[in-house]
């Protein structure tokens, strides 16, 4: 039995790794579709999008089976519990990507070149996102830690973003103002993918000690 | 058994009524803390969020409970596993609407007062999620097919609102701009609301027909 349920443990941390990498590779596609003005860049996000979406649907029947027919208790239901709270807000990192996706195919995002914080953003979260799954994996408290450390800065990035374009929207014409506006929202979906990055971590933190110190009085299921 | 599972799935409409109704609070207080600039509203929204949240674990607890103990089919698994959808939506329901809030609480909103399409949309919103849970308890296809429309209405709200809150924009100073693009956001917010509620009200049609009509290709549990 506990055979069958350790094979099963590392079928779920498979499966994690691999969403956490479709996760990555979606911010990576929506940052590339958004620097280049890529729209064939943009569709490919939204495919990653039903990826992960499916992912997170094979994940969760997973940890159900394993619910079911393993019962598992202590560290083992955390392990599992965490893991399907993971999936709810790595799902939601592929709507956000996706969503940067459909401003890109709709509007003209060149505006972006003059804002580097866009892409410092999307590279912290990338990162996030990569230690919360590893951190999980590899039991590892400290990385998991690290996470909140990097959604600070994301957060700053964030304030300093949509304070620049304010600044711009002040002498812009309509049409540039419209795009500005297009990258705060896009600066906004950048900034809670940081967001669920950091409730990823703090699952991870949670499967491990057991301790849930989010700002949310979620617990798992 | 039989008798038990009537018993328990009236229990599951039950909650899904009280779960809508907190979101419905939760949107016109959020709504009605952005008209006057109310933050201890604002704080109310949080406080409906949080009990959101916990009906969303109740009700999962629920279902899986049914799903385990009376192992439906057909039309009695439809229900249980549109149930187990529709509490997600309804969860990032109150999930916006405390967003809504936070800005509330930290910025000056009164400029809300010059554009009626907020208001539009917040009341527009909330009839579509007293629609489709409505539609859900009575099995109600045309009720569940109106909330559609509905949603167009709203998107087309958010679309004036946007532009006009970029043409003031356009001759506001820093402070202003600020407020206006705090609008924007608030907007969006309740646009999301619209698409969460228009979700809502594909799975209720789902749970009645069987056939899935939105436009992602999720499945149910």
């Amino acid at each position: 039995m506990r055979n069958r349920f350790d094979r099963q443990l590392a079928d779920l941390n498979r499966q994690l790794i691999d969403m956490g990498e479709l996760c990555e590779i979606a911010i990576a596609q929506a940052t590339s579709a958004l620097k280049n003005g890529d729209e064939e860049a943009a569709k490919d996000v939204i495919l990653s999008d039903a990826r992960i979406d499916q992912m997170e649907r094979d994940i969760e029947h997973l940890c159900l089976k394993l619910l079911l027919q393993q019962q598992p208790v202590a560290k083992d239901l955390r392990m599992v519990s965490a893991a399907l709270k993971m999936i709810t807000d790595m799902e939601r990192i592929g709507d956000q990507a996706a969503d940067i996706a459909e401003i890109v195919k709709s509007a003209d995002t060149s505006l972006v070149r003059g804002f580097p914080q866009i892409l410092e953003m999307s590279q912290k979260t990338t990162e996030m996102v990569a230690d919360s799954i590893k951190a999980f994996v590899e039991r590892d408290l400290s990385l998991a830690g690290g996470v909140r450390a990097k959604d600070d800065m994301v957060d700053e990035r964030f304030m300093q973003l949509r304070k620049g374009l304010i600044e711009f929207i002040l002498h812009a014409d309509e049409s540039d103002a419209q795009k500005a506006i297009d990258l705060i929202m896009i600066g906004k979906y950048l900034e809670r993918i940081g967001d669920h990055a950091t409730n990823i971590s703090e699952w991870v933190e949670y499967s491990i000690t057991g301790v849930h110190d989010g700002p949310f009085d979620t617990k798992p299921v």
